[in-house]
């Protein structure tokens, strides 16, 4: 399993009208193929900042499958011109004791 | 529900140590009034970077009732030392649609 993170710094006074955006782009990810799980959180003390948290079954189901698809195009027109600055992907697995 | 998030820089060339001391760190953690669920994420595309993700009932938890703790103690004793910087921990909250 593969986990995306990214924190997503929202335009100011923005914030409304990005967890309603991302309350509809939430469809067109939740039905890629190796998607596993994702949730939105809200940073408690910096307003306008959230952390995205999305499971994948691998890192190309992201990269490949989502990126290059019909729906990443939905969700970037729901949801990019809120971001500034546009937001860091990174990718992390699994720590096996 | 508080999510704690802290991203791990480990100082050069000790993540293999510094994996077997969260190891027995977890075991602290995990039984602290308020604790719910941790994870220790490694980070794909840098070495010795890991992202640290705990969830407790409620922020005062992990602020006042692990900080101030016994355990805490242990904690810091295996894990404190690796660290380069120190890290920085945000808390998140659920966004309600």
């Amino acid at each position: 399993m593969i986990t995306e993170i990214a924190i997503l710094n929202i335009k100011n006074q923005q914030s409304q009208e990005f967890e309603i955006n991302f309350s509809k782009a939430e469809k067109f990810i939740s039905k890629m193929s190796g998607y596993i799980h994702h949730e939105l959180l809200k940073c408690v003390e910096q307003e306008d900042k959230y952390l995205l948290v999305v499971r994948w079954k691998t890192l190309e189901d992201h990269t490949i499958g989502f990126r290059k698809s019909e729906e990443y195009i939905e969700w970037k027109k729901l949801l990019h011109r809120f971001y500034d600055p546009f937001p860091t992907i990174e990718y992390y697995t699994e720590v096996r004791f």
